[in-house]
Parts: structure tokens; C-alpha cells; sequence
């Protein structure tokens, strides 16, 4: 066990839990206070980390993920749905004629990128919730802009799909989807941030080099 | 306040959390027990609103953005950086020989799409966490595609600081670059789902109609 902890970084207190609460299956034992840890714990304690780090994903989830992981079945668009829902936000829906107005407009957006997709989803509830959201505040400038956002998404997607089609091994295409889904989130978020301070810093710097504040620090 | 709960959809037991947690300035006492709010009280219920759903917010980051844009100060592109800043998940930095050649993709990436960042910025952590795990888990298809995901970031981005520059109203670029981040990594995430699913259908779904599962529900 403190080879696995040397081999990914991760404490030999935290494997213990992890072992505990079922995210690792054991190793295989050699003595009564030995056991031997193979490769493939070297990855599940991998993928664990980058669910509970980047994902920012409960125990419970990532359990729920792993036997999802382990246990697949079904065709593989049916695999790629659950668990692409399985990192989706659960959302409540929102009721009233704002609410019904919001709806309409994240219908006719994705319309309009020629995607289809059931209105009760928790996508598309967090697209209404986020159009009604902007609305109220008066966003006017971004509701303007929704379409360049999708079009965005979808080439987001298209290079997501791309990497998961290219995968030998039909069994981590569907652990692609999942963590490529969640750590993407992160990475696009972070990248568009980054994006954001150096055209922040075009625009408003008004001298070059006022501040120096375009590094983003 | 019964009235202020009907304009905001948001519970009385909530409101008078909101004001003791000071989330909320109080309203103008009329009476001993009764006090007039007004339209601001309204649009400041919507922001903590959003900035809880949306962005997952604590209440502690809710107050210190929103004294964050009660108070700002200071010239423009250095508010929208303490603002986005604001929006971005610390991290810790990594350490070892890999996070270093990590830490250094992540430099080229930014570096070929023209894009200066302190490396020890969060964003700049995140992105070298994320390409670390990539790496480490073997997603060989998700690293060639880093420039895409990076040129979807910038179009995001651009949208973004279109939409800020747009507002007649400095006090609300600031408000704009911390709830249209928040809630747009919301909105992007979303629209990436919806769009996978699609291209999901189009690849794996060999036979049109097969299982239906298009509707991405």
C-alpha cells in the first residue's frame, strides 16, 4: 500500500477510505498483513481523485459512477446517455409564464442548432433557469449572443465525440464520457477565463502595459 | 416582504435569511413590523439566487463578491480580474516531474492561441491538473484536441467581453463578468451535454429511431 500512495500521490489514510467505502476493491492479500495492488488500482485511485478534484463529485456519486464503470450494458449511445446524466446537475423545474417563456427560448436555440433534446432534461432545465436568470438581471447583451455560446458547444462536442470514437475499448469510451465530461468542464472554464483576462486586457487596458495586468494572476 | 417573496419566487423564511446573513440591505421600516422594499431589493434577491443555483456559491463567496461590487474601485480591467477571480476555484499547485511537463503543455497551449497567464494562476493550475490526469489516465484523443477546446474558449470569451463591453453601465460590467461567468460555465455545460447527445446519436445509433434515445432524456 505504500507503493500505491508513492505511485499516485495519494495518502496512504485516504486509500484506506477509499478501500472502505468500496471505491478500490481490495488487493490480493499475500500475508495476513500484506496484499498485492496491481495496475488497475493504480487507475481507479486516478480516476477517483480526478472525480472528487475536478468533478468536485460526492463519494456517493463516484460509487455510483464506478459500478456504472464496471457494470455497463446496453448499446453504447444508451451507455454515453447514463453517463453523461450521471455528471449533469439535477435540476428542479421552474413553473409560470417566465418560466414557460425561458423554456421556448432554450427550445428554439437548440432548434436552431439542429439538436434535439427533451425539454424535462436536466440540461435543458439548467439552460432555461440560466436564459430566465438573465432576463431578470437584464442581460440583454448575452441573451444576444446565446447562438455563438452554442456553437461553441457544439464544437466543444464534436471534439469530445471525436476522442470517444477513436477509443479502441468500447468500456472506457463510456469512463471517456464521464470524465472527459466532467474534468472538460473544468478545463473549458479555465480556459475561458484565461481567454477573458487577455481580451479584457485589449480592451480596457487603454496604454499597453498599464497595470500589467494581463497576466491574469 | 410577502410581496417581495411573490416578485422573486424566493420564500420569506429565505428573504429573512438572506438579510441576517447580510446577503440583503433591509428595507425602509415603516412600522415597527413593517418595512417598505423596493426594486433593488428585488434584483439583489435575484443575484444571490443565481449565484447560489448556478454557480454553487457558498454563502460567504456570495457576500464577498457582492461587497466586491458594492465597493469596486480601481480602473476597469483590474475590477473584472478581481471579479473573475472571484468565480475561480483555488487550487493547489502540483509538484514532480510530471506536473512540470504538464505545467509546460499547459504554457504552449496558451502560448499558441496568444494568450499571456501567470502559471500560477488558478485557471492556470486548473488547466495543468486536468492535462496531468489526462495524461495519467491514458486520454491520448482528448490531448490532441486541446487547440480546439481552447479556440471554442476564445469564442466564448469573445462573446463575453462583447456583451460587457456593450453595457452602458461600468458598476454593471463587474456584476455581468461575475454572474455571466458563473452562470455561463452553467449555460456552456449544458449546451455541451445536449450537443454530445446529439453527436452521440448521429455516430453510435446505427439504425435512425433505434431506441430513441436522442431526446437525450
Amino acid at each position: 500500500m505504500a507503493e500505491l500512495s508513492r505511485a499516485t500521490g495519494v495518502s496512504v489514510p485516504m486509500i484506506k477510505y477509499y478501500l472502505r467505502e468500496g471505491l478500490l476493491p481490495g488487493g490480493e492479500r499475500t500475508s495476513p498483513n500484506q496484499a498485492r495492488y496491481g495496475q488497475e488500482h493504480v487507475r481507479r485511485i486516478q480516476l477517483v481523485r480526478a472525480m472528487a478534484d475536478y468533478a468536485g463529485l460526492s463519494i456517493a456519486d463516484i460509487r455510483t459512477l464506478l459500478e456504472h464503470l464496471d457494470n455497463p450494458g446496453r448499446g453504447l449511445h444508451d451507455q454515453l446517455g447514463a453517463a453523461q446524466k450521471a455528471v449533469t446537475p439535477r435540476r428542479e423545474p421552474g413553473e409560470g409564464e417566465q418560466w414557460e417563456t425561458a423554456a421556448r427560448q432554450a427550445g428554439e436555440l437548440i432548434a436552431r442548432h439542429g439538436w434535439v433534446q427533451n425539454p424535462d432534461s436536466p440540461a435543458m432545465r439548467t439552460v432555461t433557469g440560466v436564459l430566465l436568470t438573465f432576463a431578470g438581471l437584464g442581460y440583454d447583451g448575452v441573451l444576444a449572443r446565446l447562438d455563438e455560446y452554442a456553437e461553441a458547444a457544439a464544437r466543444i462536442a464534436e471534439a469530445d465525440l471525436a476522442a470517444v470514437a477513436e477509443r479502441p475499448d468500447p468500456e472506457k469510451m463510456v469512463e471517456l464520457v464521464v470524465v472527459g465530461t466532467s474534468l472538460g468542464d473544468a478545463l473549458i472554464a479555465s480556459l475561458r477565463r484565461i481567454a477573458q483576462s487577455n481580451a479584457s486586457a485589449r480592451l480596457f487596458l487603454d496604454a499597453p502595459g498599464e497595470g500589467g495586468g494581463s497576466d491574469g494572476s
